[in-house]
């Protein structure tokens, strides 16, 4: 079975993390909630969620994919974690998938160095000045999959299924939840 | 300020539950996340979040908003709650706003006989036979919002908003968020 975790931090985007959750349980996915530093993170508007384990127990496990929420105080705790920095990379240099969301696309991957050379995006105007980001909802550039924002979560966790399960298994989800695709 | 209780039972869809308490608190409103039996709810794919509250602690007072997420057990669960029946009602009837998604309108609405005369819609295949449900994917009419399944949930969360706070609001939301409206 397919493994992924899902990290919420204090301050990571309700929707953006519990999307991505739900449709990765759906479609068949060992799929855990992961919390960075508490196993009951506070999300960016306030919801308390009761995650499955948190980093420093998992950590020495990486899963097929990892999933990074954005929230902009989320995406700095992200940031700000050594052992997510060495997780992330190794998963793109392991060919494991990786995918990220809204503000942590630039304010962790692209701090972190994982950016470069590759094909991304991340919510308007978080990238730094120079950085080139791609204008579409979700681009998938090989093992990195981002995404723009909380409006896009749905068709980010429609990708992440369709790069960690397959395309039929993607179609099925979106079919069956009615999820709206552009 | 607007007010507006999103039931989370034990079996409500996820993000059916979270995204339209996200969406009304981006808005501004005071969105609550109540508890329809326990505080904290174990969710359609077992995610447990933490309420503000339960339900029989704020049901002596009608909100701007009630919010009765889908999700085949937490619409089960919703359906057998006379509290929930009678509050959403009262909801109709006094010209608050009511808004269901998924399996919730069929399976607890129209059970509860509110759906009469309106224009509704529900995930396919949940209607009762007989029943003529639209096929769009959000409906609104008049005071009742509903929606048809998870892959809508964004959509449903910016109605709410739409009718809650206006327009504007909406407006400002949709476009901040980046959500996909069809």
């Amino acid at each position: 079975m397919k493994t992924a975790y899902v990290i919420a931090a204090n301050g990571s985007e309700e929707i953006e993390t519990i999307a991505p959750l739900d449709f990765l349980r759906r479609a068949g996915a060992d799929a855990r909630l992961i919390g960075l530093d508490t196993k009951e993170p506070v999300l960016s508007h306030g919801v308390t969620v009761v995650c499955d384990g948190v980093l420093d127990e998992v950590c020495g496990t990486l899963p097929d994919l990892l999933v990074l929420p954005g929230g902009l105080k989320g995406a700095a705790n992200i940031s700000a974690s050594d052992t997510l920095r060495e997780m992330a990379a190794r998963q793109l240099k392991e060919n494991r998938l990786l995918g990220a969301i809204c503000a942590t696309p630039a304010h962790a991957l692209a701090k972190w160095g994982l950016t470069a050379g590759r094909s991304w995006t991340c919510y308007p105007g978080c990238e730094a000045a120079g950085e080139s980001v791609r204008q579409e909802r979700v681009v998938v550039d090989g093992n990195l999959i981002t995404a723009r924002g909380p409006g896009v979560s749905l068709e980010f966790a429609a990708a992440l299924v369709r790069a960690l399960c397959g395309t039929d298994a993607a179609e099925q989800l979106v079919s069956g939840t009615l999820t709206l695709i552009r």
